[in-house]
């Protein structure tokens, strides 16, 4: 069960966070750096006390709070006075009104790009980190860990290196050096696993159960239920930054399917606060078809998830075996929404679609959701007369390869007018 | 001159911008998109009529604004109605509260980090290019275009994109194939110039004068004057974040040296206004020193800045013949501050620290000015018992070549507990 016996977790204050709770069985335990159920072994969730009482004053406070995820602190699992720590900050990103995208789309209803390149690190990696850095304090480690392919990597040591925390991460050894470099850059150790990112994971298990990982927190192992908690923040951005709305629609990406269902939890979180309007919403799941286990499953009328292996350039949703899938599927069915996926073709063109309406850069996971957006709208499963919300979760610039081959200048001229001339762009 | 007839600037109505005056002679002109003066060929720049009356109620006026630099659009050459445009909506980024870099750096006053790589496109060029936007809808301009080394052509393909103009930018056909996509993504026209970026300014400077260039901006050009103003934002921020109060110290870097003369005319403004207290402050320049052309003639006691030819890996800042150098020597002058260069080694050591410390990964130009701040504490130049803010001007991922070679894996181990016991890591 992973529990770590040297860390009490008696008097452990993490704001409304309550207690763990199984999500299949629903048994109940003490916080602590603990992620599965020890009667049933499925996965534990925080279980809130929520602040009651008038709604008009939790939406001032919360109004009245940073421009950060930690307005929100009172919704999350961290310390009230999580704000004056040293962390990141994430969140707060631009609700970007995508007029120029919905002409093309043919939405009617309102557009709007969810943009979390704007996060310090340039991913929503940043906002889970974030409420994994509070957790890993709590609990007393020292450290900060994680398996990734990548872009996790990064966001845990620049998160560590500004919380003070020690930092070693763990990746497949064979990355492009690029890769390397953004997650090396902030002075933690990196270690280079020789194997899959499937044995990376393995080791990280492995070394939690074991002395030499005493002191340790791993974000998206022992601190998962507290690290997914995070993707909450994006549903309460949402709405808030709609007026303290529900959108009609929302479509997110899939990779381990966590962002999603948390998404779904943060909305009805806010619904039964009586901070938005309880109305119907229908939340859309995107994936590669390279990677699309949850969609075939949908598609299929399946309630499991065969597992697949990944082929797809949209690497941070390569997950082929994803943890929460069935939840996925319950979200989908429940909501009136769908999943769906598109090819990497479709993925690149959606990139280059959103970048040259809207001016923003999405990384592959961006280009998932804005394509799959177009499929939805083609095959009628999402309402162009609605108001829809699509998630850009990453940035651009970290996955040039995906667009480079077919982006390049227009025209090489020489430095006179007649050679531009020639060129015809004038 | 380059005034462009074709264009009527009766009517122009861009704030509280009230005219052009020439930085040499102080003859004014009327709006229009002009950058010389008729009279001695000096830089034109804006002149305003800015709101007078209770501080109080501007400073009011400014915080109910959104968070971008339309909040400051009152003392801005824009329309008033400017934040219903669709713009990329740069600016209000964080200010970091830098206490680890400070222990490292030995500063007792507070240290700031103002990091401009939360912008859409992740470098300050976000917010002079909002700027040159509004001046091109203003004048009936229907195509944007600048000469640019690369991270300006990003700028304003994006920029572009999302205000619905065309772009047309300019770059040297040698460029690395990464600067090209991120230019190139948002699909604009992107041409590539047989030449130097000298010769590519050259070709900008004739099409501007030619029919071919008819209806084109040139944010750094014919815009200039209207795009220079956006670096003010920067000061306004700075004191605001900082609860309306002047710095006791800034450290800038210096490429042709706008947006030094630019913050130091904020700070001047918000005096003026009332906003802030007057109190002293210095500015700093910083420069590397492969193209330190400023720092020498400060150092040296001269007026004149002698051009250099630029070898540096800070390649943002790399221009040998700063326009705006003597502006820039005389503001450090009368404000007791410095111009101070430092090596490739010392950018590439302060990048790693301000990320080890702060979890920001800066651009070349953020590793000069950190870099810089450093060698003026041990010089003696910068009080480190005053309130001190940094500039981060860019982000670390456009620039990894610069770091890449020196940052990697602390160790590759096989996927198992002796193997990583053997790394010396636990």
């Amino acid at each position: 069960m992973a529990v770590q016996t040297v860390v009490s977790n008696t008097g452990i204050s993490l704001g409304p966070a309550a207690a763990l709770s199984c999500r299949e069985c629903g048994e109940r335990f003490p916080l602590g750096p603990v992620f599965a159920c020890e009667a049933c072994f499925g996965p534990l969730e925080i279980a809130y006390d929520l602040p009651g009482g008038d709604p008009e004053a939790l939406r001032a406070r919360i109004e009245a709070g940073p421009d950060n995820i930690w307005r929100y602190a009172p919704l999350l699992p961290v310390p009230a006075d999580v704000a004056d720590k040293p962390n990141l900050n994430p969140g707060f990103t631009k609700l970007v009104r995508a007029d120029n995208l919905a002409r093309e789309l043919g939405v009617t209803g309102g557009l709007y790009v969810k943009d979390d390149s704007g996060n310090p690190t340039h991913s929503f990696k940043d906002r889970v980190v974030a409420i994994a850095v509070e957790a890993a304090r709590a609990f007393g480690f020292t450290t900060l860990s994680c398996s990734s392919t990548g872009n996790l990597a990064g966001a845990v040591g620049a998160a560590a290196a500004r919380a003070g925390l020690r930092s070693c991460v763990f990746i497949p050894h064979d990355l492009e050096q690029g890769k390397v470099v953004m997650a090396a850059v902030y002075g933690g150790d990196l270690v280079g696993i020789e194997g899959t990112y499937d044995d990376v994971n393995r080791f990280c298990s492995e070394l939690i159960g074991d002395p030499a990982g005493e002191g340790w927190g791993f974000v998206n192992v022992n601190l998962r239920p507290y690290y997914a908690e995070g993707s909450k923040t994006l549903a309460y951005e949402i709405c808030e930054q709609l007026g303290w709305r529900l959108p009609d629609q929302i479509v997110v990406p899939i990779a381990s399917g966590s962002q999603l269902t948390k998404i779904d939890k943060g909305l009805r979180e806010l619904i039964g606060l009586g901070l938005v309007e309880d109305r119907p919403y229908r939340i859309f799941g995107a994936q590669a078809e390279g990677c699309s286990p949850v969609s075939r499953a949908f598609k299929e009328g399946h309630d499991v998830v065969r597992p697949v292996k990944p082929d797809t350039i949209a690497k941070s949703l390569a997950i082929g075996n994803p943890a929460d899938g069935p939840y996925v599927l319950d979200i989908a069915r429940r909501t009136g929404g769908a999943v769906e996926d598109v090819t990497d073709e479709q993925v690149v063109d959606a990139i280059k679609l959103l970048a040259r309406t809207e001016g923003i850069f999405a990384e592959t996971a961006g280009g998932v959701t804005v394509g799959v957006t177009r499929k939805l709208i083609e095959t009628g499963a999402l309402d162009p007369s609605l108001t829809t919300v699509v998630l850009n979760t990453g940035d651009g610039l970290k996955t040039l390869d995906a667009v480079a081959p077919t982006t390049g200048p227009s025209a090489i001229i020489r430095p006179n007018l007649d050679s531009f001339r020639e060129a015809g762009l004038a």
